[in-house]
């Protein structure tokens, strides 16, 4: 996606591979969006900290980001004993798997990654293949991409208000983004629409990431609290939702995804507005019975007890562009605690479609598909 | 309510009269959670700016507030003459009107002193009245939120998860609160429940002044993000919803309150989870004849862009007592703006009673039930 840094708009990916310096670039989304940044971790083991660190966050993000951190690994080998490579190797997958342990993506890409490498006969080629594979797996995700955005601009009138929640664009991908990519792809057609960002509490991705995407994009936007779509749908002031899943369950349909997106369903469905969940393949999870059976993480208190932000004169000007240190501001009484529930799953019967790289899909249907949807057994 | 400060626990309401002094005593709530103060205004226009610049809010508190200030104002004059009385009576009801002028409360609460002013056959035997008026007034309001505790307390079970949207508790109330009377009823009786309070975004009163009062009165309570309850009800966590409101239709039955409540009120009628509104009886419009002609005020951009907390280490100590200043973070993307609708409309269909001091009401019986409800006309 293009960013404007001091008045100069550059395309920038998510994550990179620099080959010169075997470093793996990325965007330090911690900064956002008070500071735009990009990152190199020069070693594998800086690669697994940067994951771990939420330097870089969003499935298809990090899955490139530990395929590119394995290709790394395997570049830095000195040597030609292939004995002593593959040790090497499955180090890397080590040190880059338990950056994030409960993620399932990043294993899959390594997977892929380790398979590519196999036909090499010498230490040389298997470092060519990984490296290859690697930047396969990263364009893949950009096809993939398109791809939810070739099918989900149909969604997209003229006049029309979208609302989204947290952040399924660029930044948790490769580039373009799974909920934000009809948008994108809208945009480029000349459509002109709106867009509602739900800020997102407790960690406010809506308000921080999405808000500066689409600002990135010149997009019409604005934030709302979670609060707020209840009361502009009941005036007629959203015309579609669109989100992102973290984890959706083919046999059932049902969709997971960060906190808030089902009552942003439920009213959806009171009002007859569509909903729609923009996601890649990989967020298919084939094997769970029931939603009831997904883990809820509940995340620390002190997320919902406070807020970050840059310290600022309410009053003077908002939109001051000086980018200066997040601090953490604690909002709520100091002697209460808090329940953070990080996601909740959102039922077939609210979901109008899910969009993927192959198509528009009723939720229920996933599973009469699956063959088509590339599940293996 | 009680409030223990620095260890030593007292009885205080949230407006109160110092005679001697001549003065309003308030508790100063743009300090809490982070700090408790009561302040005294010693003049009828000092009054009138705590109102304006929101030391004091809530209705019914403001009401009351208005009510002493007109008192207040009545007892500073000086002289024998009632014609140079009744302009100065003027003069400050004006004052006290023009510091929240879209409140009707104040305005029916200083009418009620006025009229009680009246009988009065020199200056002194007026300012006597409108004190006694005043003290009244507060002592109704009291009353009331009591009788509210006393209805809705049967709602209560032991066990019970129960959930609040905003502040609707002694703070915007003399005292007791009115969403909150069942609760402090409840504890009083010794039935053990768990309060879950939305932080209620994007000014938190939910994460800061209720969760306050619950502290102070030492009730089991936890803060939850607005994206939460949706979850929790999912999960079977969620018994019971309690809300206030800032205007109840009595023609319709819909109830005006906080932005979120409408989403509430949808997810509860899904979950089959009992929702009741807690109001006084001059909460009651009895003029309106539908929820669309309710204004909504569109309030500043900046509160849903940034929040109002104390600097504080997230990982050291987020219970640590001391006390600071607060200070405004911005959290979003400075370049992106934000829409604030303050309120939302909830139809009576979702709304399984209306608690008020005179019983607990279908919504759309309150019209059946108006001149019980001391409806005029």
């Amino acid at each position: 996606m293009n960013v404007t840094v001091q008045g100069r708009t550059r395309h920038y990916r998510t994550v990179t591979f620099d080959r010169a310096r075997n470093a793996v670039r990325l965007v330090e989304q911690r900064l956002l969006p008070h500071e735009f940044k990009i990152v190199a971790t020069r070693h594998f083991r800086e690669t697994a900290a940067a994951i771990r660190d939420m330097v870089v966050r969003g499935a298809p993000a990090i899955a490139a980001t530990a395929a590119y951190g394995l290709a790394q690994g395997a570049l830095a080998f000195r040597g030609r004993s292939l004995e002593k490579f593959t040790r090497h190797v499955g180090t890397v997958c080590q040190a880059l798997k338990a950056a994030r342990p409960t993620a399932i993506d990043p294993v899959n890409a390594m997977n892929l990654v380790q398979a590519a490498m196999c036909p090499g006969k010498t230490v040389e080629e298997r470092q060519a293949l990984a490296l290859a594979a690697a930047e396969e797996f990263a364009a893949e995700d950009v096809g993939h991409c398109a791809a939810i955005g070739r099918h989900g601009v149909k969604l997209i009138r003229n006049g029309m208000s979208i609302l989204t929640h947290c952040n399924a664009g660029w930044l948790a991908c490769v580039d373009i983004g799974t909920a934000t990519a009809p948008l994108y792809a809208a945009q480029a057609q000349g459509k002109k629409f709106h867009v509602f960002c739900d800020e997102t509490r407790p960690r406010s991705q809506g308000a921080t990431l999405t808000a500066w995407e689409l600002a990135q994009q010149k997009m019409s936007h604005q934030v709302i609290a979670d609060n707020a779509a209840g009361h502009l749908m009941q005036r007629g002031e959203i015309d579609l939702v669109l989100v992102g899943s973290d984890r959706t369950l083919g046999r059932t349909g049902e969709v997971t995804n960060k906190i808030g997106t089902y009552p942003k369903a439920v009213l959806a469905k009171r009002h007859g507005i569509p909903f729609y969940v923009a996601i890649p393949l990989s967020t298919i999870d084939w094997h769970l019975k029931s939603g009831f059976d997904i883990p809820i993480e509940e995340r620390c208190e002190s997320e919902v007890l406070g807020a970050w932000g840059v310290v600022t004169n309410p009053k003077s000007e908002i939109r001051n562009p000086k980018s200066d240190k997040r601090v953490y501001v604690r909002v709520a009484n100091r002697t209460s605690g808090a329940r953070n529930p990080g996601f909740d799953v959102t039922p077939p019967e609210l979901i109008t479609g899910i969009i993927t790289p192959a198509g528009i899909f009723k939720p229920r249907e996933l599973w009469s598909e699956r063959r088509r949807l590339g599940f293996a057994r």
